[in-house]
């Protein structure tokens, strides 16, 4: 018989909560047997939403915890008082192991000092990258960090590295998985005092793939599987990524819609664009793992709808069964 | 009568060079009597292509610098050794006040190395900022600073608000530019050290209007007019921006030519979106200025082609009409 997983699910985080959510957690455990779901909230709201669907009430649990965290509130403040709310209820979960993993739509400050401070890290991981996946003309990339833990140092950069790496190997089976970083130019000379000091670490490491300098542009063109740089530098490229994107294809749109002629033509073109464009959303392989602690925190889209909501489920599933943890152990162990 | 503006071009730096350097140079004389253009380098080549032209010889002329400074040579090193180089030759000529402006498609390290060491800073700058124009949802904003010279502190983020602000005012037209500092959240207690050090201080300059932070996700909705940054994030921005939109495009495409019916709706499409993305294309404004020296130095694209030389040359006339460094000047002996 195949190992159940349990994933705690924050029902009460992010703009489409608690709908979406619920549809995305039924959605998992009716698609797999292996999946049990605790969803952590408000019973009563919960119970009302779930009435309306069939599933194994077995593998689909409630358990009750009636404060939110808002995006409004300052993250660790919260955390420390807010006992009885989704998101704490769920890492106290993780924490003394009844769930595996954790995937919450909620505050992103709240679910990341959430992680460090209920969760814990693993020994030896000097901080906890929130890693995010972004989409690239051939498939996908992990940005390793991003977030708001800023200001990192060189050793911590050389782990965002060696656990992105070990990510994209075993979570999306890329072999080998090219390792670069952020820079202004290609040159090895090039780039701030971060950089500088972290190229030659990233160059030493012989557990991972270090292929050199990224710049920006070559980012959307897949040049690299796992793309290294500071929280803050990570954050201006996937807000950028999801800014741009959205502009361009407004702009677009207004385009198509700017004279009889293109009105026509649009119609034509429409379920074709579609279909293109759908390779570019990395909602589709779950959301972003907080990676380096006790267990797993996954940050979905604050307006994650069901259908992320079920990947980031299934994503947990793969990470609980690949061992990522035990890998990111033995790797820091070995190395450092 | 009318001053006559004079412009130095380096007719060997580009892609395109000289062919569309020349061309936007000939182009620039034809159109506009109070425009002079000096051409440097290989003075047998440029007679040559200009042979094709019909212009007032009076207004253009060249400048024999045989030496070419390319993108491989380290910056700093290439300006002291090739003193004949197309580079060197028309700073030196913006130092002696011989040229009010120079406009160069060749290596940006050696074009900003060349510009603070021979053309020199205005008394009191500490750090000239390359400040590339972005194009956004609703026209464009000023990326202040962008390029090489990282690791900014605090004070030097402040002139480049200041100065970017000056430069969209009377460059563009903007009436009271909106100033905002890209961070990681809109709240004034995020950032990493460099932005919550400088958040404060451009909160209390009363000569621009300060609107506080904005994420990289409001960039492209045109939500600031002129963009404060460290160089290494602005690079980052200028890339992806460059390197995201290539990929967009070029990702349509391909859904526009994935099936016949799309096809077909392709070209019906085809003049609406093309007159519509042109709004998405800052080359019609010129290059970027790299501001706070004794004269102006514009950096275009690399690839730049007849049109961005052409508007860069116009962009040095009003650069220099609206005494933009009379006004930093005053601005920087009044506030420091």
């Amino acid at each position: 018989m195949q190992n159940m997983i349990t994933v705690a699910v924050d029902a009460m985080g992010g703009d489409n909560a608690p709908g979406e959510i619920i549809k995305g957690a039924v959605l998992a455990v009716q698609e797999r047997k292996d999946i049990k779901v605790v969803l952590t909230g408000d019973e009563d709201i919960i119970r009302k939403e779930l009435g309306s669907y069939d599933y194994d009430k077995e593998r689909l649990q409630v358990v009750h915890a009636p404060e939110i965290i808002t995006n409004c509130e300052a993250p660790v403040l919260a955390i420390r008082r807010k006992k009885n709310s989704s998101i704490v209820v769920a890492l106290q979960m993780v924490k003394n192991k009844e769930a595996d993993a954790f995937v919450s739509a909620g505050s992103t400050g709240a679910v990341l000092a959430g992680g460090q401070l209920i969760v814990g890290r693993i020994n030896g991981v000097e901080r906890p990258p929130l890693a995010p996946l972004i989409p690239t003309m051939n498939g996908v990339s992990l940005l390793s960090a991003c977030g708001a833990n800023v200001d990192a140092r060189s050793s911590h950069l050389v782990q965002f590295a060696r656990m992105g790496s070990i990510y994209m190997e075993n979570i999306l089976g890329i072999k080998n998985p090219r390792v670069a970083i952020v820079n202004i130019g290609a040159e090895e000379e090039k780039g701030n005092l971060l950089v500088k000091e972290t190229f030659p670490l990233l160059k030493s490491c012989n557990d991972i793939n270090f292929i050199g300098s990224i710049e920006a542009r070559e980012i959307p063109n897949g040049a690299a599987d796992v793309i290294v740089c500071e929280a803050f530098v990570g954050n201006v490229i996937l807000k950028l990524y999801e800014g741009l994107g959205t502009a361009l294809v407004k702009k677009i749109k207004t385009g198509l819609m700017s004279t009889t002629k293109s009105k026509i033509g649009a119609l034509l073109c429409k379920t074709a664009l579609k279909e293109t464009m759908k390779d570019f959303d990395a909602t589709k392989y779950g959301g972003a793992p907080l990676l380096g602690l006790n267990g797993l925190v996954v940050k979905t889209h604050g307006n994650a709808k069901s259908n992320e909501v079920y990947n980031s489920i299934l994503q947990c599933v793969t990470f609980t069964e690949q061992n990522i943890n035990d890998k990111i152990r033995n790797n820091l162990n070995k190395n450092e």
